[in-house]
């Protein structure tokens, strides 16, 4: 134990992605064995009695209601970034400048333009970071990436990624706000786009490559709502709504919707891809379990497989149970804390890292930009 | 057209089985090419009115009241017996005794001591016989068959079957007559065991090989039910449910359940199957799949395969439509009929001839027996 | 049986729709009960060989070699359209001039224009017309056909469909000739889109409404091709994959997809409806299923729910077995044979009927312009 | 936090379940709102080394190497038994006789008799004691508890579980020593009917009320493995598989099995219980999941429900994270230490404690002896 380095972090925001990663940083020393061993130094929220309890609750050794102090203290080496969209980048310049490691959520930024900002400003600062889309350490969708990459699929023909949520649809649910700044562009930028879509482009563009162009089409369904911070009913500026047709640098097809207007779907992110020799399937709702389906296979005995992915040899699940006994949705950001620690050790990024989430933030601006304009646009 | 060779069928009874050998009597020459061409010469039933419907809406050229008729009629060459199971025995003792093939619905019979004079009789006489456990000719079935004699699936350890139905849940049900002889004992012999079981046995059997003993529970849950023949309330003497433990010859463990009471379940027929190298899962309410699961698989992509009966190598999938289009239940009586005519004109049992169904017969007694006398009892 | 009025069907072609036609002209009486029984009056094929041997394997009583002998008999009421696409408008045209009854496979024709022609046909000359989109009689697709117009989806957001195949993927497929017109462009006027994406629109239509406009995006994965007919290598002209988004009439939002390239999928037809109070799903590959999932139900037991479309309450089902025991693909057309005829009996239209069918024709059209002019396009 | 009262915990034995007892224990304040936190107090293992690494990785504040060192500290509250089944009875004796809580893995002991002496003991102390079958508080399971307790299922016809693995089937594998204890009966006491069988029955109890009578069949299918603690070929003495039959007191008819020789199934344990009004299926391998099938559904939309047990009115589900994101293996433990904690607060006995423990373990012991003597044995 002594021989571990600590890593102090400070968290900024103590919402639902706040509580994930504070599993996250709890828990990683008890499953990795690492060089790093997170400390909790600080947690920052702007109301001080709801800070204190969420410190209390999981351990945080100080508290701060002005994200500033976090970046600014001496005694934090990463600022961990959980507060809403258009936050991040004035954090994430102000943590640059300050030498401070950072793990942003995503999406990184409120458009392409401010990211490129962000990525100049810790390239210049030298300092390691990353952007938490978890679903890439999901041990079904990183198995998902080494069978591609073993070029078990061959030629790739189409990739198709979905995530459907049905929690907006009533017209009594009301705009901004605490837990409710998803449904406020002005927070938020974007509705699903920057909320969902960013997630299934993210894990596109790592198994399948980049974007090269996008026809896309978006909808707001209820076009009023309460806003819970004004008090009055307003305009709503967010997509419930998008989906997009696109074309891979490799030459396959993609297809991409989110929504949240899918009665039935709680979060339901899945993704297929169709190679020549093999295809791939997930989906979030059962995210321990990935199709494969192998053209290879002796012709009477061919068919979708339906692996369960909890065993040993398989990505991150020899630090876990037992063959048969499933994790859950917390621990992909087990894993990319995991593999943050190990990169600082061995001084290499974590990816997505800014750049790379840079990336997927174009599409997603291409993306608004085609359902603006109902022209194909090429992402930049 | 002219070259085809006339099989001219009798059928006895015109209730479900009834319409199901009609039609398998009817398609088959559509689809396979075969030396005999069934012609649906006499079908006969008790109702004089309701057989001449039948036969109208079936294309037989003729019925008959009484099933002797059928049995000495010279234009006859096959009887088909599609009545109740305590007739079985008389009908193709004299079918027998006339010289005709006889095919017979399962179970053989009321009892395996019945049974034994059923095969003498058949022997005796040189015809062909066949009974009609038609799953086996489900073509997963079949591929299943298939796997296991390639020794695809090594040593075997377990066997599991059920056959689940809900049908019989209401107290307000009655017993006996039209449609509902299998709630008679008198008329069935047994519940479940015969109707829903025989169909497990047999299909194990085929399978797996000879059981040497069993243990049995049957339970009764609705007592009394009105008797639609004699308009009282009476007794029920037939098992509602039926479930026995087993030692298959081979060394591997058996258990087996069937049930009326099963809420949710219509007619799921399942088994599974364990070997040493791989398992099996079928399910009649998606006959067309088969489970298989191959431990030889690499360890990170090994999943039970879901795969889709529907291809051209696949037992009998060339006669029908193409990949992805499926079959039905009526499928698995065409396939019967399309072995029986390709064993007559090869001159080779259809199996499960009189013999093999006998076996199961046997199996069916033990059961019974074992949960009368609550021993271990071995098969006969 | 006397009773019955015969219906004198002339079949044009014999391939693998001539297949499925014929087994459902011939088994229609069997299962329903109908003023008018279907006689296979006769069959025509250009190769007399291959035609007789057809008409013998399944009972025609007479051959033609010219389909216009077929139109010109007097003893054929109906003429049964089963060739390649680009022969259908000019058979149509003619057994609408010769006052017969028409049953088209689809795609209705090459294109809208033609479609038209064809309309205005069989409008002037007052026959009965049908248009074989088979999966609408699917008892499934018609069940939710059912649950949609008793308005138990609500108000609709979205649509998604696709039709996944993978039989094409290998660069060693020929184009064109007998089995292979469908890659033929000359002969099947577009690829998946008329192919495939044809039964996903015309479903989506008869559930969801006309569709307003479209951006579309096609690929031809393999650009060349051995033809078949002239022996040479000849660029493909068809779309191997065909995707597009759309808006419907009521405002929600439709998502499409279609390819020969999908590794995994033999056949597999999908859709999903999502609406404000309940959703539901459905798959060609378990056609038998319809997945529901109701809003309405008890928050703690609500969930997706997999319906065995087996039941006599369910659409078609009182015709066939009993519960549990599965209809297949084949029946499809039974079902449309059925309501055909009882079309004819009762003088109403058998949907879709040319005119109706001109509609999807349509939608195709403007998804095929679009993949063209990279715009969205407008449905005519 | 200065308000919560401290449980200071001495954890016996560091292995698999260690593991899945000290993640509990760390993360269950993180979760819910207690009245006690538990706090590390000392971890027990006879290596000194590997269990000074175990209580680094883990955080707990110190270590012995003898468990009498644990149970008789002043400074722990209580012990948490993690060793072989055979040592259960003597720690636990121990422990209550010096006054301390009690929490044991399962089974309870090495047989019925043995139970008997902890259950004495445990009341005659007076202690809080639990047993951790932590499937019960799998928030699926835990779910159909409370459906079956409301009556949704009405009258009971039929439970079956079973608990199916493969990991034993190589017969290369030694019996014994570290991490293989359960291969070995002298420190197991049984083979699968201890291990995975008593799950099934502890949640059988516990969902359906009491079983009255067995009958049973083991097998042991590899004769002779080596011993890893003697180095020597010797008989294996643990049963491979163990299936049985029974009767429950409510009426309803138990069918069970448990086996190592289940090719393709790592941690198979379900459970399906047909009621008359309702049925309920479980799956260890989806544990987010809960199947049930309503018959007062309208027909038409009846089947099976597939429930995703992630929304914050589902037990246990409110505190972890938001619709559709599932929690994994672990968290059933993290329950059960909640409601250890909770019921101490309150005075209460967290289910099973001993006492209701023992009623499985004598299950258990009635299995195997019908297993030995070949007669329907009477639980006692």
């Amino acid at each position: 134990m002594s021989s571990k380095k600590d890593l102090n972090v400070g968290l900024v925001g103590y919402g639902f992605m706040g509580r994930t990663h504070s599993n996250a940083w709890r828990k990683v020393g008890n499953f990795f064995d690492l060089e790093y061993a997170p400390r909790l130094k600080a947690v920052c929220g702007r109301d001080r009695n709801n800070t204190e309890a969420f410190a209390a609750q999981w351990g945080y050794e100080s508290i701060e209601t002005d994200w500033k102090a976090i970046v600014n203290r001496d005694d934090i080496d990463a600022v961990d970034i959980c507060t809403p969209n258009n936050t991040h980048a004035e954090i994430a310049l102000a943590a640059a400048a300050a030498g401070k490691m950072i793990l942003c959520e995503k999406p990184l930024s409120m458009n392409a333009e401010e990211g490129k900002t962000m990525v100049e400003a810790v390239e210049k600062a030298g300092v390691a970071n990353t952007v938490w889309y978890n679903y890439r350490r999901t041990p079904a969708v990183t198995l998902a990436k080494q069978l591609i990459d073993e070029g078990r699929l061959g030629k790739i023909f189409h990739y198709r990624a979905n995530f459907l949520q049905d929690w907006t649809i009533s017209s009594d649910l009301p705009q901004g706000g605490a837990g409710l700044w998803r449904l406020d562009v002005k927070a938020a930028g974007s509705g699903v786009t920057g909320d969902l879509l960013a997630h299934c482009i993210d894990t596109a563009i790592w198994l399948n490559g980049g974007i090269g162009e996008v026809t896309a089409m978006t909808e707001t369904f209820i076009k009023q709502r309460m806003h819970n911070l004004t008090g009055k009913v307003e305009e709503v500026g967010i997509d419930d709504a998008c989906s997009f047709l696109c074309r891979f640098g490799n030459g396959s097809l993609g297809l991409f919707e989110s929504t949240r207007y899918a009665r039935g779907h709680k979060a339901l992110y899945t993704f297929e891809i169709n190679g020549e020799k093999a295809s791939i399937k997930w989906d979030l709702h059962d995210l321990h379990r990935l199709e494969y389906f192998d053209h290879g296979d002796d012709s009477r005995v061919r068919g979708w497989r339906s692996v369960h992915v909890t065993d040993g040899d398989m990505p991150y699940m020899d630090k876990w149970w037992v063959p048969g006994l499933q994790i859950g949705y917390e621990h992909t950001f087990v894993h990319q804390v995991a593999d943050f620690l190990e990169g600082i050790a061995k001084g290499e990024p974590t990816k997505p890292d800014f750049k790379e989430a840079l990336i997927s933030q174009k599409v997603c601006d291409a993306v608004l930009q085609s359902a603006q304009s109902r022209q194909w646009v090429a992402v930049d």
